[in-house]
């Protein structure tokens, strides 16, 4: 105990402190200390403050320490065929591929296998939280979230709703069903701790009107999130025009059931067409885009101007959106997402600027990363997500700045570079295998 | 000895067999085997001929042998910056990173330290050949081929030749010294097997007329290939209107000298913005193309409109385009190719459709490798370029077909899944370490 600290709770991590504070403010800390004190950030120092000198550092020296990577867009159920069946755009590929692979965790062996590799593969990422699309199961989507709780990661999961324009082997019957399904997954997740159910209808395409107004209020009275597509191909877009002709935009589409953000938060994933009345019907209501480049290319849809969206003063996120994204990486969707905002500047629109490293840094972290509240950088006051980063198989002949250290990992390292993972304080995972032993009783973290 | 056959320098390698044919033609066989003999293929086989089955087998079994990658172009001098510094389109990247980059090669000690890096890469790469660029410096490239002898890969190396319009600390005083330490470049290089010089004027721009008559003049007597830069990026095009207004097309700048292949090879990187003059010039002086994808997406360079290339019956290959690209795997290539072609028909001609998975493995193989003689493919009469490629790591719930594991090794694998890489038959890769001993001496390639 010195000055009042309790020590026990501190942990102390020295290396190269990297992280956002905004789009257009990046830190770069050589050789820094970051102070995490019950799971929450303390404080990112060039010097440790003197209160400290005696304590237990982590030495991460020579490595890079910055915020944990944010997923705010992905289908846990479609990591099986992720790297496949990309040939296709959005409408087709779903139903050539994506509802059949769906609808088979309808078994639960299945989904156990599926989501196995699934969560396996999540751990060892550079992600620490990611708001996850199950499938219309309320089964396998709880087996989902039990194994998501188990690792630490903070997430939201989210039972599909589905009662229309579906494959019959892969819809549900009625919006009766639909809702007293996603009552019921909704309170089976109360037992889980870094998991929590989110409001999940697919897309306007496949909900009813009655559905959509069902699950408002479900939304309302559990007091639950929502995420959902918007605007990602232009086929899908007539399509939602045809089916809800009241609607003068496909945002509209959801804000006219309460499915829209605005008291709550919402994540709608591309809004890769998204005209000017939707983006200031998202800007209003607070909404989320979720920006899928390597998917939104990969379908062959199109590319989202995030530049114009900054410039609204639109959340942002990446989503890494597998298996139309073939990788979990969000390493890699920042390097999409700068690449594809040279694409639109050069054959779209050369009044839209390209997307700077510092800008796809703010994305991936603190830009996603508060829609899960304050998280997403190394700040005081925040969820203490950190990774650690090892770059030294990336060889150089000259010595770099951090800065450009920070450009060719975002370019050149894959998960084999990370050391360590802390979600929320505590370590998750851990290149030697080392993981918190007493992590879930260790910390008592909630989730908006 | 059976039948005639001298088994000792017969190789046999079991496992799962992919390779293409040509663009609309891959094969694949399940449990197969490759024979090799005097490091030609002899044949890829469901069964093994009788004439083999007692002789000792390197068993894949569960493994994807395939054709090893072919890289068309990469700057082996801007391997040190990779993943650095994207921020510019082609001629201010150029004067800002890559001309100061590059003429630090001056120091012999800094070439040995930055060429051992990309050279130790390369060889834990797929790719098994490459045409290379190195610096304006005579004994800086040397090295570079040195070090790249001794690998076992097959390369061609171009000591770069720049007379104008280049920078006071990175240029060549007159056409003259350009020319003579080319000659000497050329001849010092016959003491290399496996690594070949190639004429590489920097592009136009950089080259004098009186350069680029003299050194065609050079290609002539050495009977060496050609590699330079073609209508990459609009302002570059505009330049070289610029400075050689007898030129109707920018090919046309090179063909004019000599330098445009015709009865002897050239590649010419990217042609982004080639029209159809330069395309006919091209076939009809069986020009090849490197196609360089993540370059042209780094550099905010373009899309080239590869399909309308292979209808007109033009030569492409790949190319990694380091470090206006920012990695050297082909694979990656193979994506990127894929992934701008959709772009490509999204956003610029829907006219022209997108690459297909075949198409791209053609490309990094056949494509490319036909560049080099026989080389590419498993047919009887090649060089035998090999890779093998371990895709378990790569979890699947279900059972995958031969395609589908193509697919997903090319999405979504590294170069950890590699367990073994030959060229020309000769093992030069191996993850357990194991490389054949008497590399040097086994063999006699002639490259072309």
């Amino acid at each position: 105990m010195k000055r009042g600290i309790d020590m026990k709770n501190v942990k102390i991590l020295k290396g190269d402190l990297v992280y956002a504070l905004s789009k257009d403010n990046v830190m770069f800390i050589k050789d820094g200390y970051l102070v995490i004190k019950e799971h929450i950030i303390e404080g990112a120092y060039k010097d440790l403050p003197s209160e400290y000198v005696n304590e237990e550092i982590e030495d991460y020296t020579g490595r890079i320490i910055m915020p944990g990577m944010i997923d705010l867009h992905v289908h846990a159920s479609q990591y099986s065929f992720r790297g496949m069946g990309m040939d296709l755009e959005l409408l087709d590929w779903l139903n050539t591929y994506t509802f059949k692979e769906e609808s088979k965790y309808n078994s639960l062996d299945y989904a156990n296998k599926a989501y196995e590799i699934y969560v396996e593969d999540l751990v060892k990422s550079t992600t620490t939280r990611a708001c996850i699309f199950g499938t219309i199961h309320k089964e396998a989507t709880l087996r989902l979230m039990e194994m998501l709780d188990k690792t630490g990661l903070k997430t939201m999961v989210g039972k599909v709703n589905m009662d229309r324009e579906s494959p019959d082997y892969y819809i549900e019957h009625s919006a009766d069903d639909s809702v007293k399904e996603t009552i019921e997954f909704i309170k089976e997740t109360s037992r889980f701790e870094n998991t929590k159910p989110i409001i999940t209808p697919r897309f306007v395409p496949s909900c009813t009107d009655e559905l959509m107004e069902k699950l408002s209020r479900v939304r309302e009275e559990h007091n639950l999130s929502v995420q959902s597509h918007l605007s990602e191909n232009k086929k899908e877009i007539e399509w939602v025009k045809e089916l809800n002709r009241k609607a003068h935009s496909y945002g509209e589409a959801y804000d006219m059931f309460g499915l829209f953000g605005g008291d709550y938060k919402a994540i709608m994933a591309h809004c890769v067409y998204s005209d000017d009345e939707e983006l200031r019907r998202m800007k209003k209501n607070n909404v989320y885009v979720a920006h899928c480049p390597d998917s939104n290319v990969n379908l062959a849809s199109g590319i989202a101007p995030i530049r114009k969206f900054l410039k609204y003063g639109v959340n942002v996120g990446l989503g890494s959106d597998v298996a139309a994204g073939y990788s979990i990486s969000m390493f890699k969707a920042m390097v999409d997402a700068l690449q594809v905002s040279k694409l639109y500047w050069r054959l779209v629109d050369n009044s839209v600027s390209p997307l700077s490293i510092n800008e796809v840094f703010y994305l991936a972290t603190l830009g996603g990363g508060s829609f899960f509240g304050n998280v997403g950088t190394f700040k005081k006051g925040y969820e203490a997500d950190v990774i650690v980063m090892d770059d030294t198989s990336i060889k150089c002949p000259y010595d770099l700045t951090l800065e450009e250290r920070l450009e060719r990992l975002i370019y050149l390292s894959n998960d084999d570079n990370m050391v360590a993972k802390y979600v929320a304080g505590c370590k998750v995972y851990d290149a030697l295998g080392n993981v918190d032993e007493n992590r879930s009783e260790e910390k008592e973290i909630i989730l908006v």
